[in-house]
């Protein structure tokens, strides 16, 4: 049988703005072991989308990335304002950073970043049908550029390492499988 | 053209033991605007196996894990010794925590795990014909149980909302859309 951690104790170490806050937990165990000083973190919340177009290719943007430190493919998506509707926050997203909009949308999940440490939760969506209707404005550091690609050439591309973040490569195989599925 | 950010000076903000060093540092953009205190982080590398037995099922861990706070799928896998080749501690990794070995290993990807932050990369691995050679003893805290799961069986219980955490789902995913690839 599986049973959860109990929080005795917790405690703020470190924030950095609103972008992340650190705590070290107290935690029992379900064996009665008391674990002193386990990290965990919170981080806002935010979206991820998959937008195709009625000819099938995903918006994906391109540029560098300071995590990475490397030129490499992003998926529109951000955190969500306070209280906002996580679907209505990735349709903004998607606007703003791609200037596309419209479609079906599908949530294909709601994920914590890390198993260990929380992290906040990722909405994922795929969107089926946008249409370009505005230019990008996503007042974002990155200077990236809007490009139109086949979703199996992207997956190619990860596979070729040139796809450098997890959850860009995570949620664009996703989405291939969720088709796949639907048909 | 897309360039680099240039970083003009790194500080160190936060550590918790080996697991996490924050740095706030200040960025030079392209365009020369200076930014700073740009939040990025270091954490060790680690390693994931999506791992398949001859009979196709995926040797997954499940159990309560406290990043999400529930009880979810995981994928073994882990933190990397020092100095320690990605593979050879994919293999241990899998050995450890599920008692399974051999078979034929294709590595899928090296990603960051975050396009803005950083925190260390995941190397990510599709092993098929693993083989059970002994008990489980990962010496971790989460009390897991092992269990063999048809890849299709797993993919739905992702998009039935029971994989909670994005690295596992992703993860599941890529090795799918590799083995479609792959025949």
């Amino acid at each position: 049988m599986v049973e959860d951690w109990e929080v005795l104790e917790r405690r703020l170490v470190f924030r950095h703005r609103r972008w992340v806050s650190l705590y070290e937990e107290d935690v029992r165990l379900p064996d009665g072991t008391v674990v002193e000083g386990y990290l965990t973190a919170e981080a806002p919340s935010g979206t991820m989308v998959v937008g195709l177009t009625d000819e099938e290719e995903v918006v994906v943007l391109r540029g560098y990335r300071h995590g990475p430190r490397a030129v490499t493919y992003s998926l529109p998506g951000g955190g969500l304002d306070d209280g906002e509707d996580p679907l209505v926050g990735a349709r903004r997203e998607l606007l703003e950073e791609t200037g596309f909009a419209g479609g079906e949308w599908t949530l294909l999940g709601e994920f914590t970043h890390s198993a260990n440490r929380g992290m906040g939760t990722a909405h994922l969506y795929l969107a089926r049908g946008v249409r370009r209707v505005a230019r990008p404005e996503s007042g974002d550091l990155e200077a990236t550029e809007v490009e139109l690609r086949p979703l199996d050439a992207l997956l190619a591309e990860v596979f070729a390492g040139n796809v450098h973040v997890f959850k860009e490569a995570g949620a664009l195989a996703l989405a291939a499988v969720a088709l796949r599925a639907g048909g």
